[in-house]
């Protein structure tokens, strides 16, 4: 499983830098910005109403980082402004991410990204992973800003998201997931379309919480036995939560 | 030549899924959906007529693939429907792809998938790789509907693909490949434009099968040398079959 | 550091081909054509008075080899035709990058593609990496064309280049940079745009050249320190230079 497994965080080092927050598993990063220069606000194209900005960023992983973001948000006073998707080589067939909280309060956005970093080890629990590729299944009963803002799904109802590499797989287990329950099908992305160009095809579903869970759960066994049909075993990056 | 030598089959594992067809070189999975679920067939933009689709997905390859498919569309009921490249980090330099073939009925989709994964050992003939790049040349004596659909290049007629990564090397093969026949040049595409920013060029040629043959064998003998400038010996994927 | 750790090149082997010129520093290879066919030339969309081409290509590195090109078309009796960033797999969460260089003359071209090779064991030199990821830092106190094609800075002036991957790290420098000293931001570009979806932030600086070279070196040590925090030593490439 290795060269697919996201690297575990280690205690993060003292680095004497105010901005420093603390580091997550998928090589992630969490930095703040008290004031943000005006050339790079500008060019950042930032709403001027954010002074201070927190920032995400991983190597490996978009779909556990926007996830622990909505959390952030709803925990918190800032506002999801920005969600990038990088076509990184540490995640395998996937994505790595830069997320950007805005806040007027530097504190608010230190909260947030000590939020979303806490949360990570929990979102990362239904991603799988072996040589052969990943599967990733999210869900929430309540979906937030950050959900809204990366997925267009509607905020404050049942969300759950299916992403299966290499492509192939998520297809299957996208066709599983809509058979499955009664959910709607609020986008599909593909290698060709909605992606950074990742091997990977990646639903977004909505609807009645229990019928997105059952869902996401039955794309995730379709997944995995997919994936071990490939490669072995496809054990979770943390611990299953969902 | 490890970091970018394809991933060879293992046997295919029993999956108990009726979806499941096979395994192949390249980290490639063969799958089939006998009734694509409407919502998902109108997201993923599927034509009507088709009910059932084959899945043919890899991480690691995209020209033995469409030329796998090549062959499994001659030779079976079916369309290609669609075509995507994954920028993907297992391939090195290259590309993954997703590709799905349309059927009325599921068992010619099966059909289709199975020909292409049993294509794929000998169209990764002519990849060769070391650790600092690779090459590939494909040659088919008769275009078919997935070289059509990828390429552009004329059904029927004689087909040459050159790849060479890094793209400097892909620059020179293509120049030594149409001063060596009388060919024409179909299609060039690079990091910049045609490719989903793989580290690639690749030409793409047709004519009389001869000089086609010609041009591709002069930009593989090209190739080699350069790739084997830069990091030793750079073998065969499998075994050479033009 | 190894996974991040550009190639250093190995001697160059013989290829008895007169258009091999050498390799170097990042799986680089370079290679010369003396009269583009007049079919790939029109492909590739070069302007009809350069018949001859100087051809820089590499997996791992962008800003090093345009840095290395800037300094070749200053010396030399050439132009840069094309600057090309692939999302290449060995560079990390990098690029890897094509550069092509025009002359009327072969011998103008080779120049070219030799003095940039030679640059690059030094423009490499503030490319600090660990698993993690890397930064990377540029300088010169006059741009030339090749800095002014590929970032739109102007001519002549002091130019600076700063990098950090993870695509957060790269937010903080930039913020850093801005700040330490009145330098103008000629542009920002991060994995959503700017960059082939590559996890970086990149900020491109101009202005008196000891406030820019100040601005640089404030950078560095900010994002030193971050990577640092993620996993340990991230040491030089080569040999810092700025």
């Amino acid at each position: 499983a290795a060269p697919e497994a996201p690297a575990a965080a280690s205690a993060p080092k003292f680095t004497g830098m105010t901005e420093f927050v603390g580091t997550a598993i998928g090589d992630t990063i969490g930095l703040v910005i008290a004031n943000v220069d005006p050339s790079l606000h500008e060019k950042m194209k930032l709403d001027p109403k954010f002074r201070s900005i927190g920032i995400l960023g991983a190597r490996t992983g978009a779909g556990p980082h926007i996830m622990a973001a909505d959390e952030a948000v709803k925990a918190t006073n800032t506002e999801i402004v920005t969600i990038e998707l990088a076509r990184d080589t540490k995640g395998g067939a996937g994505h790595g991410s830069l997320i950007i909280f805005g806040a007027e309060e530097v504190s608010d956005a230190r909260r947030a990204v000590e939020v979303a970093l806490k949360e990570l080890s929990r979102t990362f629990g239904d991603v799988y992973g072996n040589d052969a590729g990943h599967i990733e299944l999210q869900y929430t009963a309540r979906a937030s800003y950050a959900i809204n803002k990366a997925f267009g799904a509607p905020v404050g109802k049942a969300f759950g998201l299916i992403v299966g590499a290499p492509a192939a797989i998520g297809v299957l287990m996208s066709d599983v997931a809509v058979k499955t329950a009664n959910v709607e099908l609020v986008g599909y992305a593909s290698p060709g379309g909605g992606t950074s160009y990742s091997n990977e095809v990646i639903i977004m579903i909505t609807g009645d919480s229990g019928a997105v869970r059952q869902a996401v759960l039955a794309a995730k066994d379709a997944g995995k036995k997919l994936l071990e049909a490939m490669a072995g075993p496809a054990p979770s990056s943390t611990t299953p939560y969902i």
